[in-house]
């Protein structure tokens, strides 16, 4: 199903019903509407303006739309700000983040999460029942502007009630970030700091603590909200819109007080921004169509977060907020909507109806220009409500491959990379590409999450292996293939006392004992069935009795393996991957083809989609006589091909 | 006539009668004194010592020199810092910009505007009629060093009763912001904030009218100071010394209460700088010398500002501030002198008489050194001085052609840029080289400045076309040649109701139905006359009945014409700009010939000059029998000549 | 002599004895404990808990170890922090530097003046005359993590003393500043400022007080422990450690309170972090060994601090806190142990004994591993400790070439350095480099200091020529070799009366007219004796009746000498010195051949030791018939030969 964001507050109100009808012909199902309206439906403190919002509700209910009621919270008005300056943020830097744009408030604050309450009790008893309404979303964009963490005087009062209660006594605490270390020992929970403008780095152990703290904090707000909606709106769902790769909170977490998860998807600001790592060959190549994995690694991850996912903001045409706002090559519009449903989106919602002629994202396109006339974003809307209605989706099964994706690894790798090339994000991103270029489908599981069913497991790199992740392992079937790193954190972020990677040793009997970083260009080579692969960034010292199944040059291993576990001694390039799993995959059965540049493939039920991001026509690997629902054998330039599994 | 900046403070008194002699037989007539003085005649509060100036003043007079006199305010002294310190700006990222160098002082503040009203009053009282002052200097170097905009609470004051001018009512502000989008709407003029330090990027319409502001702030406030020099220095001219490319506020606004423009002349220093953005390999070219439009932009700029226009600081030898301070090649200093003169300046003024051998400027070469022997610099202004001796210099008549310069396009740029390539300044900049290396001679015009008389106009981009740039364009004779994204703002910075370019559609039947913006890499292809250009940055899409006279490669329009209006939809590099000019002032008539390397030409009344940037002599494009009143028909490295057209 | 440093406190009680034991088993002589105790010995004020050190000491004691015991003031804890929050330091942007990792104190805080004076005297009255303990260290690391200059109340209050007592009348600072330029001058020195957060550079000649006030703080802070220690302890030495390159402070100065120098040798971190400079090429090659030159020069710039020195930290293995942490190539710890001797340590002590699993350095590396085996390091410190006994070391003796090394000139070029490049580090690395090059050993003298005895005298830049540097210089029967502004600059740092290179002009009649600083890319090149070299950053126009010895290609003089005396008027290149200095060193008799790449020596007494740090074995000139100590003729990859003079 199709849908789209609306603000009537920018529009006369005279011209809601036109548009209303005009979504309905176009064939959209759902509207999203009301998360940024605070300042409209509360100009003055207790001074309400429900009115608007219910007409325009009502207008849109008329056409038969769906209505996804947003809760206000993202932008508080002024007034607000004003009245309870805790509210604001302060950045790392330590200072108060103000007024003027969105997002302008710390999770910690009692005032803020006192007027949240408010004013979302308010909408959910005035619209909880709302025939139109058919769900909700809470909020907008957690974390986006980098507001996950904030380090103001609330922060730290909530950070230091947030350790009291994990540690108890704070002898526990010193003992568990080791602060005998360089004195940092503390008497008292009174006496802890936010990790922040320290002389040099603070305690990595203080930092993922914050970090922990900071996710949780978005977590509990989060929840706040849905209990109010949950007791006063019953029978809708509720979801929350995420954004591109945001790393700040676990959204597994968070994600289980939701029904929906749903996410942003603008895969060309996302590439020209690096919100995954993007060459600067594929920049310049992929310019006007996104890097080709771009926008599945989030689909795929956002299925993970919950099995019910949408795209509720789809890139429509160029937007305002990257460095270099392209306009999408054509076709772009439906490619990227169409894979959205190959991954499973239950709804794929564009933003926005219409171009805004003023403030931040002026330049941001919408289905229509802002002299109300259609963009071209509409006439590939059109085209795939048009083919949608011919064509039964069928439900999407789990995939062959899981890639355990671990959201404390990223907090836990800024805390202490010891080696600044040493990202989670870029190493997750490199497995992901790896599997993709080999036409695999791939299910996110967050640690600890079943690995049954699945034949392929790839971690790119949990370094806090618990008790749960131990037992998914130990459980597993599949082929599992561990990177760097893997289980070597305890719980403090100190090193396992039998070295890592510490528990996983019951499973795996080697004992790292040495690691080092390294700087671009310093490389060393890996020897695997008769392949040698450069690389660098991370290197490890293996002791053990098991003997290696690949090498390092100079004689070391490099990679081991213990029944169906295996154990990568070194950071992997996407090309060291691509070979590995390859052959790994091709070993379990498994289809897994180096696909052409460009070219994607995912399957949903009985269907395999093809994608292609390349500027000229494409051959896809379809079977002898494939029945094809769209496209045909050679799929077009930015075109998409679909057939039935024969 | 030549002239120096002489600091009698620096210096025993005993020297002073010694330096004016000297200075005489150099052949200066001008003299500029007493900008930075305010702690020698008010070194404490109502603490008065003007009688040293008053004998400074006298020796120079003595030997027959002319005086313009400073008001001190670019330095405020220690004690009034102290007493009132409001008086401090406040930088963008919000902290206090404290006392111990210069110009620390915010536009906005009141105990600033008062205290600089009362040392005016002094200097104009005690020196108004004094026979040997010809004329004034404001203050210094409005915004230098990011001086015009300041982010604190005298600021936050003032830009609060700037609004509630400009606006009335604060619902007409939130309506022309936008406000409605994301909740920004304020209920008050008192809620309003300053545009930095917000969560994201703030309103661009908010910056919009932070600039302008901040632009008015800086007049008002040299407005302050003109009023109290007419009403008690009678018959002098008032002039203010305005620095290199410092676009924070509107010069041609300013100086309408001026007599004279000034401007401080330093090739090296900005070319080094990228005061105006020079290529990696002609600032190796271009060390010793500048970048060869560097100073002629600026000559032609603060024509266009003002009529009457000076050089008040030429460079006279390496200077101290630029990340490198190369030794200016033999000749530059008198070659830079002339070139000045060929553009129409009324004096040319070193900086300074000797070097000072303390503090910040330690190293700033001056007319003479520290020891008090002539430097290199000397000497050619000697040269200079014989040469000027025997050469009329004819009156300086208007150019064929006009750049329309327009500051508020700069800000507006800054505010909302859509990709970070696009700065006003590089697209003025490349239209203006593309002229000069054509050998043509340009006026600046100001929006909405007449057009009459000139035969080819071009317009880098004026993005709010008001009624009288309309009217001006309207009736121009000229070929005009629009440059990307005129029209395409409305006056707070809105996209037209009737889209791009907005009101100009009335002369020019366009519509800007889309743009994007460009990485550098991500090209596209303009063809026009059987020539092919690659462009990047910046591309448009029109919809017009018109056939375009250029296209990209794609089949889509690129160049439009419509009568003598020509509008580019993209973003045309200076080999285009070349090679359309070029052609395009051939067909009007005009003499355009791709000059070489380092050659440049100017025309001053019947009198054309030719300078050479270039390391070896050249030939220069003198008509047969050409009357050479400087140098011959072929000019030295380093050099210049000179012949009356015949 | 072998040491280490070592962490009870990390440590259960039980496991200090087995540690005990086995450091005497290694070899080792002396342990460092202490430093980083004070939460432990003090956990809340006034609770004092020193048995548990009493009865480290004792363990350590028992096994014949000899104890360095540190005082603990580098990390004050955090109730004291909080009862005194003007012990933080403020960074350069005017921000508290927080609690949370170490140093976090300010030099010039009264309160940590005093409670630092209370702690050390608990320390010198309990452990003064333990027989185990026998010397102490004082503090560790001043400066590290830019921690000699801070910019808060503390330290405006203590410079505006530090000024008064200077000057006595602040006219005299005026004068001296040349405040009356930018009408900067005081009244009072109530009226000064710290020079940082001005709107544009603050004055040099502030920057350079404020550098002298600062240098000063450090060594007044460290006499007020040795004053305290020398009462309480006799007959024990008195150490501090220093860090690599920190010139922040005058350690000569600062080590005439002291009996013993040392220093942390991390070869591997300082080249990834360009401690000294090292190129992009090196920095790959020398990834896991080091710059060849990095070590040495520290150990002979701390042995010209102190005859006495160590070092006190020596890199055992990977480490945890540059960019990029590779591991050693195996022999690395071994050689760099050995090259330590050569250039006379006295000790040298490994850092630490045994990883700490947790905190911040948990992946810095011991000579054991977190799992209380030995690592690989151990392992080389026992060859080290096997080849020590079976080696008598000869005495050092002094070298032939002497450097003058100048901490004032790194604050003054910091202060001003007219071209960005022009760094004093740079240029002092550029001389050493060329010098090791060469095979020559080098001496680090201080200006002033007395060059008695040497052949060959290098001085990279001295910019103020003092009485004593002059004398030294006169009295000097080497041949010297100054570089570029060396004598540039008065007392205050304005330019010489007579300019440069002021007072040295009696003993070299040039006088120095001009200077400039170029942008990498503009180069000139320069002519000696039929070779050209090509140089850029800095250049310089002199006026001298004498013959230059070398020339730029305009013909102007580059290199001039006068007797004994040479001035080199540009920035010297590594390639041009090499040649320069080697024909030089080869005129007066000194052996001076260029050597291979990665191939070093360095002479103790009869001893030349060679240290290859390439990945091949090469040869070593060692005479015919040497008498081999160490090694053999070729020296392995990451070896050590040496043999006794013949
Ligand atoms: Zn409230
Ligand atoms: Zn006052
Ligand atoms: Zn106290």
């Amino acid at each position: 199903m199709l849908g789209v964001c609306y603000y009537p507050e920018h529009w006369p109100r005279e011209r809601w019903a036109e548009d209303a009808r005009r979504m309905r012909e176009l064939g959209l199902t759902y509207v999203r509407v009301g998360e940024f309206s605070w300042s409209r439906v509360e100009p003055r403190e207790g001074h309400l303006e429900f009115e608007w919002l219910d007409t325009a509700i009502e207008t849109l209910g008329r056409e038969g739309l769906k209505v996804v009621l947003g809760t206000p919270t993202p932008t508080p008005p002024k007034w607000l700000v004003d009245k309870h300056p805790d509210v604001l943020a302060y950045d790392v830097q330590g200072r108060v983040r103000r007024f003027g744009s969105r997002r302008h408030y710390s999770f910690s604050s009692r005032s803020y999460l006192e007027h949240s309450r408010r004013i979302v009790s308010l909408f959910a008893r005035r619209y909880g029942n709302n025939p139109h309404v058919a769900g909700w979303q809470v909020d907008n964009e957690y974390g986006c502007h980098d507001t996950t963490r904030s380090y103001g005087p609330e922060d730290l009062r909530a950070f230091r009630e947030w350790l009291r209660a994990r540690y108890g006594d704070v002898g526990a605490l010193n003992a568990a970030w080791g602060n005998v270390f360089w004195s940092m020992e503390y008497q008292s929970f009174e006496e802890v700091e936010l990790p922040n403008l320290t002389v040099t780095e603070a305690n990595p152990s203080h930092w993922l603590d914050f970090y922990r703290f900071s996710s949780e904090q978005v977590a509990a707000y989060n929840r706040a909200q849905v209990e109010i909606l949950r007791a006063h709106s019953p029978g809708r769902f509720i979801a929350h819109n995420f954004m591109g790769y945001t790393p700040d909170f676990d959204h597994f977490k968070l994600a289980e007080d939701l029904d929906v998860a749903s996410w942003d998807s603008y895969p060309l600001g996302f590439t020209d921004m690096d919100v995954l790592p993007v060459s600067q060959q594929d920049k310049l190549r992929y310019a006007r169509t996104g890097h080709p994995d771009m926008a599945a690694f989030h689909h795929d991850l956002y299925r993970g977060v919950k099995p019910r996912w949408w795209v509720m903001e789809q890139q429509p045409g160029p937007v305002n907020w990257a460095a270099h706002n392209p306009s999408p090559a054509p076709g772009m519009v439906r490619l990227w909507t169409w894979e959205a449903f190959a991954h499973g989106a239950e709804v794929v919602s564009y933003f926005r109806w219409r171009q805004f002629p003023q403030a931040q994202e002026q330049f941001h396109a919408g289905l229509n220009r802002p002299d109300f006339r259609p963009d071209v974003g509409y006439f590939e809307a059109e085209q795939v409500a048009r083919e949608l209605g011919a064509l039964e989706l069928p439900p999407t099964h789990p995939a062959p491959v899981a890639l355990v994706f671990d959201y404390e690894a990223d907090w836990l790798y800024r805390a202490q990379p010891q080696g600044q090339e040493f990202s989670y994000r870029d190493l997750a991103w490199t497995f992901y590409q790896a599997l993709r270029s080999l036409g695999l489908d791939v299910d996110f599981v967050r640690p600890g999450g079943s690995l049954q069913g699945y034949r392929l497991v790839v971690v790119p790199s949990t370094p806090i292996v618990r008790e749960e992740t131990l037992e998914a392992l130990r459980s597993a079937q599949a082929a599992v293939v561990l990177g760097p790193r893997t289980g070597s954190k305890t719980e403090s972020l100190g090193i396992p006392p039998e070295l890592p990677p510490g528990p996983l040793q019951a499973l795996l009997p080697v004992k790292v004992v040495r690691v080092e970083s390294l700087r671009p260009g310093v490389d060393f080579e890996v020897e695997w069935e008769g392949g040698r692969y450069r690389s660098s960034v991370w290197r490890e010292w293996v002791e053990t009795a098991l003997e290696p199944i690949g090498n390092f040059a100079d004689g070391k291993g490099a990679i081991f393996q213990n029944n169906n576990l295996r154990y990568l001694a070194f950071w992997p390039t996407r090309e060291f991957l691509a070979a590995y799993l390859g052959r790994l995959a091709g070993s379990l059965g498994l289809r897994a083809h180096p696909l052409p540049e460009g070219l994607r493939l995912r399957r949903r039920g009985d269907l395999t989609f093809a994608f292609n991001y390349a500027p000229h026509p494409q051959a896809v690997p379809a079977p002898e006589g494939a029945e094809f629902v769209l496209g045909g054998p050679t799929v077009d330039a930015y075109g998409v091909s679909a057939w039935r599994r024969t």
